[in-house]
């Protein structure tokens, strides 16, 4: 049963991640990360007939994915848990179409993987569910489509603006099995320091990030140092600084340990892509192919992995709105 | 602590709706239950520049009515599940920007109320929370710009189209305290038997609420006649009969019992709404300005509340998809 302690949530018998499955695009696959992902697609439309059937189909074949591998079929599990970034989530709602699992839509942004796995984490440590997949997806091009259209010609990116990736991260979390444990968590809370450029989403990030880990760090009187690795979503290679600084000023070092699924995607030089990747499959799905068999062989034994949001649409910087954020978090063990 | 029976969930000690509110805006106001709302705004724009921060506002306003008739403050909230139907849940990030409570994005379509409330539930039930919020909001205007705009001079809605409230409900769940007892739920199923018509929702979506009512009964060993009312979201008067249809045909006849919030809403003679209201605030103000009061005065002494969503998005249909729709459910008790 989770138990609450302050703002965050402890799991009294932490749920396992069972099994756990990657799926990237090409130039995710051309990253310094490529060896590690299940699947290397290199068709963009993943066989469909336009984005955004391909990242719904994305989306269910990594969690086809992940379940076989486990050994598991969809009758296996008692909810799936999902989200991804396009209008009205029909990414995920599309994707899970199929299946005939009870399925709960969480919307977080580029933070959705962390809440995702945090309700799957919930719900099986609270006897809601014996087995619950958490799954998310983005696609380059639907959120280009979607955030960016119509696009200019010959209209460059700035130097902050960051790449949405091609990428779709699954796991199922069951209350018996073997295991990376999820032993406790933190929702999020939405900050917003006023930030009103959607090309600078890590800065915009950064402080939702800041507030998350500091909470649970204060929660279960843990220190940076006690984690191999604190992992954010993508703040990317300007808010990642960001964040160390904000941390610095409240006493938190977390430098030696910080990871960020943004910076981790892409080598900027040779790709182009400015501060990093992002988008819901970032980090679900740098977690899936890097974290979680690092759990799994022992090489790390504890990490908070800290998903971040912009929670934005493509309307809202449009009408003079500057840019919400969130951080949810959820702590793994070996 | 919440126990799963089949696809089902029961709370052990269930926790406790203990405050409510609902803000409607005028159509909905000159409706048959317009004396029930708490509050009937005159101005579509809320007070705000534009349609979208407008439903923003109209969430943010029902949520602080909601603890201020509990007595209650934001920081006596440990979260907010939240959702709507704007492009990236905008309505809902703004508008609990300003609290400072951790806030778990949801989305369902209209069927998001039940699933706050349920997700709400089992935070509190498990241990999680002592007290969360559970809020949706849809706005006739912001929903028509975003789904049905361009609109064409004068064109026609269709008989079977539905009216998108102006509306919002909220309610606060505690693991202590006075109030309707939710006792249960279960996670909706995506279902789609093919339903292209975005204008006919309540077809599309009927099959989804009678799994889910089915699956409940089925797990609890209740029938229809064991509770007062099965409440659906927003099923109107087309999805209705078919809903009633088609669980009789399973051998379950709801038809003594089955109330649809969509057919609650409007007075469709004197209003012109065709078939009824629909938006993640219909069923969620009805419920709160309607069931929540009576099952608090004991004039109710137990429902199922089955919102119902169309799991579309407006691109969707233009490529050729059918519409994927949920039902999500709790159970409420005097």
């Amino acid at each position: 049963m989770p138990k609450q302690i302050g703002s965050s949530i402890r799991m009294e018998h932490p749920p396992k991640v069972t099994s756990y499955a990657a799926i990237v695009g090409s130039k995710e696959g051309e990253g310094p990360l490529g060896r590690c992902f299940d699947r290397v697609e290199q068709d963009p439309y993943f066989g469909e007939k336009n984005w955004e059937k391909a990242e719904s189909r994305l989306q269910s074949d990594t969690l086809a994915l992940a379940l076989r591998k486990g050994i598991l079929h969809n009758a296996d599990l008692d909810c799936i848990v999902a989200g991804d970034l396009i209008d009205q989530c029909t990414g995920s709602s599309f994707a899970v179409r199929e299946t005939g699992v009870p399925y709960l839509g969480v919307y977080g942004a580029c933070s959705t993987m962390a809440e995702a796995l945090l309700t799957a984490g919930i719900l099986t440590d609270s006897g809601c569910c014996r087995r619950a997949a958490a799954v998310t997806s983005s696609h380059f091009s639907t959120a280009e489509r979607q955030f960016r259209f119509p696009l200019s010609y010959g209209g460059q990116r700035t130097p902050t603006a960051q790449w949405t990736c091609t990428a779709s991260g699954a796991a199922v979390v069951s209350a018996t099995g073997e295991g990376a444990a999820l032993s406790g968590g933190c929702i999020g809370r939405v900050c917003d320091l006023g930030v009103t450029d959607a090309n600078n989403m890590g800065a915009a990030m950064a402080p939702a990030a800041a507030d998350t880990i500091q909470r649970y760090l204060t929660d279960t009187c843990t220190k940076p140092e006690d984690y191999d690795a604190i992992v954010t979503g993508d703040l990317g290679n300007v808010g990642s600084p960001l964040l160390i600084d904000l941390l610095l000023k409240q006493g938190i070092d977390i430098s030696k340990v910080h990871k960020d699924c943004g910076m981790l995607m892409f080598d900027d030089k040779a790709q182009d892509t400015h501060a990093g990747g992002s988008g819901c499959g970032c980090s679900a799905s740098i977690l899936c192919a890097y974290f979680l068999p690092k759990l799994h062989s022992g090489s790390l034994r504890r990490i908070l992995f800290a998903a971040t949001g912009a929670l934005l649409s493509a309307m809202s910087p449009q009408q003079g709105e500057s840019i919400p954020t969130i951080s949810h978090l959820v702590e793994l063990t070996a």
